[in-house]
């Protein structure tokens, strides 16, 4: 499978290099019709090196051009040196090769509260649900089977997937007498711009005042965010990452996949925080912390190889 | 943001210490408009302290009173001294602060089977279907965009919050010359009365017989209940837990955030698993287990102990 | 709650062995009216041993007939003996107690794209949602509320639960000056025949090309397949598991619950991976990893000793 472009003229290499600013040696009038992996590759497609595991893989691909990063130790006629190739690839995707049809305006099938404020060029896909008094600002992609609770604030530009849930209830108990009783959770959930949300991911209102996902933040896939939680801006919160209620992320914060952080605690700004890592503690601005329970890094290797040795040795 | 109330006019201190039975010696008679978080507040809203962490913040709250508990070993004109001040907080909610619309009735954009017994007072959101034979007992609440398997049967008092699914089949395979042959999940979930599911949770049906919801559980977001599952009664469920078949969990269990429990297994009254916990042996009534895999909490704390003074000793 | 067969007249014992091809010394037209766990079964049911720490149960059961494996060592005049006891139940219940209703044809309430292939005999739910360009294979069984992004390709017989998410965008950023540009996905999901997918799983498009879930795979509630992925044949991946970006599966690989796999890696034939296990490095064929970070069986064993010896040391 390949992207073909709509049109059967294609584009010359020369556009390409044009748009992406790069340096290129080759014969600039060949015609690219379509963008792949470097695996994929035909003689008329654009491919890209994301990742220097895939170098290996650059000599046998077909591909008629490679979008590969400027300080890369090697040479090949083919090669488009630029800066980012992910940014040079989404250049091209962007310009030449997107051509996947996604829901556009509200659909008949969505059920939209009357009190709901609705921004211009806003999508709502089929069966997605938009409670009462929600606002939704320009631009904002809904996709089918979304359910956004009532008083949630949408900021401009957002993505939410299908199957996300913006504004559900806080797990808020109070326990008497071996009964669990619902704390009424009356706050809501605020969203900022250009916030992306992955399919079946849990946003939590609050139980009073805000749940807060801040500018830019990009959340994966059953990802869930606890009540009163703030994310701050910028932030990368990948595959089945879960935070607790309360807990509050600075700027640019990146929690790799299936990480769990605690409740109550504060997480600086810059700071990274492992795959599968278990945080019960605080994480200083800039701190990268990994493990179950988690650690600054220095620590949780020093353990690592303590323990590796110790088994070792007692063969 | 905060939570204001419908009427402008408000009420008084002292109406609130009446009715959460608090001990308060400030100026009764001071209006409350709305309740925040003790950072949020203004002078005219109720706060309350409800986690010891927040100490710190009571001084520079503006709030008008605070529940605080009993015990607070400090003191200040504004307190509300309450045996428990979530409980305070939920009773002041639910008389003069919860505003919000909830879904009411049945949707005429829910699809219900002809054969569902839906009890009085039940409300299902739009988009959520109701599978064959289902039984839903009274003033149980549906959010949208929820699945409901045929022949689940749900008690009263009952919430479902949007992305549940219900009655989802069990994870049951016979492996037979390397294909795996689906074994046909035949029996049902049977959910009890005052249980509360989170958003985007799913509970699997037996293969024969029942999965089990006991009376009064509560479930968190992106919960995995496998099936011929039995939870007990008034357990705490907390988000991403996963629960293998066949596991039996006594009555007042809490599984903490993202731990995992292996099929097949008895977990005893009042047990506790720590978040990210994996458990892959039974838990005695009261026991307390930690840790990947889980362990007893002391057995826990002199491994890791341990691996940190060896870790140490090697520098 | 057991499953009770439709017409009343029930089947006898002999009819039973036949069809499963068991070895059974008892009285053979005694009449079955049902099928129960051990713990369940009563007089007119038949049971069955699917697990060996079921056999304490085998005594105390009422069951009229319990299907055994053949080497089991013990002797009851009720024991049905056979190779597999999983498959020899799912005879029995496709053939006589499967009286579920499930979904039929093409709801009304399902929202299809006019550019969409269905093929015959298939079943789409309400409030599913199937987008422009899918392609739908025969016989292929969708529940209500699941949602297919345009261009995903789907084979025969397939089955999606509810809160399926297939073809939602791959978590695909490039960061520049501190924001994060999203990368178009444009590639799709290929999903060959045999594949059914557990309720809120979610399996994303191809950034380019294809992400590919092979023939016979059988794949849990609420996982997670990344964009790229690319998922052999025949393989079983438990509830709550994530596999990351660009990550291949070989053939008949086994991921148990809340496991996760890194991006980019190879997973080989056969591989094991535990439950709870996180994966950062390639797994050979046919080799068994457990724990976090994840190892192979014997160094994670000898590991786990090591430590438990060091703690007790230090008492």
């Amino acid at each position: 499978m390949t992207v073909t472009i709509p049109a059967m003229s294609g584009v010359s290499i020369a556009e390409i290099v044009t748009l992406v600013s790069g340096r290129y040696n080759g014969p600039a009038d060949r015609v690219i019709r379509g963008v792949a992996t470097l695996k994929d590759a035909t003689e008329d497609h654009l491919s890209f090196l994301g990742n220097q595991s895939y170098v290996p893989q650059v000599a046998s691909s077909r591909a008629a051009a490679i979008l590969v990063p400027n300080e890369l130790d090697a040479d090949d006629p083919r090669f488009i040196r630029v800066a980012k190739p992910h940014a040079a690839l989404a250049d091209v995707l962007d310009r030449w090769f997107n051509t996947r049809k996604i829901p556009r305006g509200i659909s008949p099938l969505a059920s939209i509260a009357s009190s709901a404020k609705i921004g211009a060029n806003v999508a709502v896909g089929a069966f997605s649900s938009i409670g009462e008094n929600v606002v939704i600002g320009d631009d904002t992609l809904i996709y089918p089977n979304v359910s956004v609770y009532d008083g949630t604030q949408i900021g401009r530009r957002c993505i939410f997937h299908s199957g996300v849930v913006i504004g559900s209830d806080g797990y808020g108990f109070v326990t008497i007498g071996g009964k669990h009783r619902k704390i009424p959770q009356v706050g809501i959930v605020r969203i900022e711009d250009d916030v992306e949300i992955g399919s079946n991911s849990s946003i939590d209102r609050a139980v009073l005042g805000e749940t807060v996902i801040g500018e830019g933040t990009k959340i994966d896939n059953l990802v869930q965010i606890g009540h009163n939680v703030r994310v701050g801006k910028h932030c990368l919160i990948v595959s089945q990452v879960g935070i607790a209620g309360s807990t509050e992320l600075g700027d640019h914060v990146v929690i790799a996949g299936q990480a769990g952080v605690a409740g109550h605690l504060k997480i600086g700004n810059g700071a990274q925080i492992g795959g599968a890592a278990a945080v019960f503690h605080d994480v200083p601005d800039g701190v990268k912390v990994m493990g179950s329970p988690a650690l600054p890094f220095r620590e949780y290797a020093r353990r690592d190889v303590a323990i590796k040795r110790l088994a070792k040795k007692r063969d």
